[in-house]
């Protein structure tokens, strides 16, 4: 076991997989709305994302972490984006990460950053990027991460 | 003509436009190296990422800005994704903006963030976000965008 892989561990029973088509019931929109503003999703606009994300499975990469009886207690995405710049080389890009408010405190979003971040170079990604806000900075630093450049956004 | 579309004018001559599978010898990849490494890209390699990219038209959009010759003259991605949050909401992303070093000076990374920027806004996306180093924030915030957050980064 590397020291990466030893530092990471999980309650006893939880577990962190791939997001399933049968995911919709399964606390995952409820988890993701801890992060930010979600809406009314419906099973169809689910099912449909859902389509969207297999169709390309090399580029997203939606993951959970479901606890004992099974439940979605924590999420995040890797999606993996190819580029002509460094030989070809692949980029990491970790989003919305969120972790039910019962469950915080137990480092699950400490694992699930290490998880998506060892998926991606294991998947050949030169580096994998993420943009936080200042206050999360500290917590990203604990998942092996630091600070490379200022985010901008222009919102329509 | 809107006030947005009114800043954006190119040189005589000059036109925005998709990338072609054509462009590997029309100065793409000499125009990227002015951003960053790149490396030795055969004809084949940049077919295959041709083809890994427009296999996924509405994630990958790759444009250029090319002169009065047809020669590229600065390069652009808008990468869209499609997320669950924001009622299943689309952001773009902006990436490996590059100018040729003997074009600076006539506004074409304005015009180019500009122009992406639009393609977003017109493809649904609920906001654009782009990640840079300090010194470009005067930059960007000339083309449109504001300060979000902290880039975060692991390199393997």
């Amino acid at each position: 076991m590397t020291q990466e892989e030893s530092k990471m561990q999980l309650p006893e029973g939880y577990s962190f997989r791939k997001l399933k088509s049968t995911d919709y019931s399964n606390n995952y929109i409820e988890t993701l709305k801890v992060l930010t503003t979600v809406g009314n999703i419906t099973e169809e606009q689910f099912g449909n994302l859902f389509a969207t994300w297999s169709k390309n499975p090399e580029i997203y990469q939606p993951h959970v972490i479901v606890n004992s009886s099974g439940t979605i207690v924590a999420t995040g995405m890797l999606l993996i984006e190819s580029k002509l710049i460094h030989e070809c080389g692949k980029v990491g890009h970790i989003e919305d990460i969120s972790v039910a408010t019962s469950e915080q405190g137990k480092k699950l979003g400490n694992y699930l950053v290490r998880s998506l971040s060892l998926l991606a170079k294991n998947s050949g990604c030169y580096k994998v990027i993420l943009d936080c806000s200042s206050h999360n900075v500290g917590f990203y630093e604990k998942c092996g991460y630091k600070n490379d450049g200022i985010e901008m956004v222009q919102r329509f």
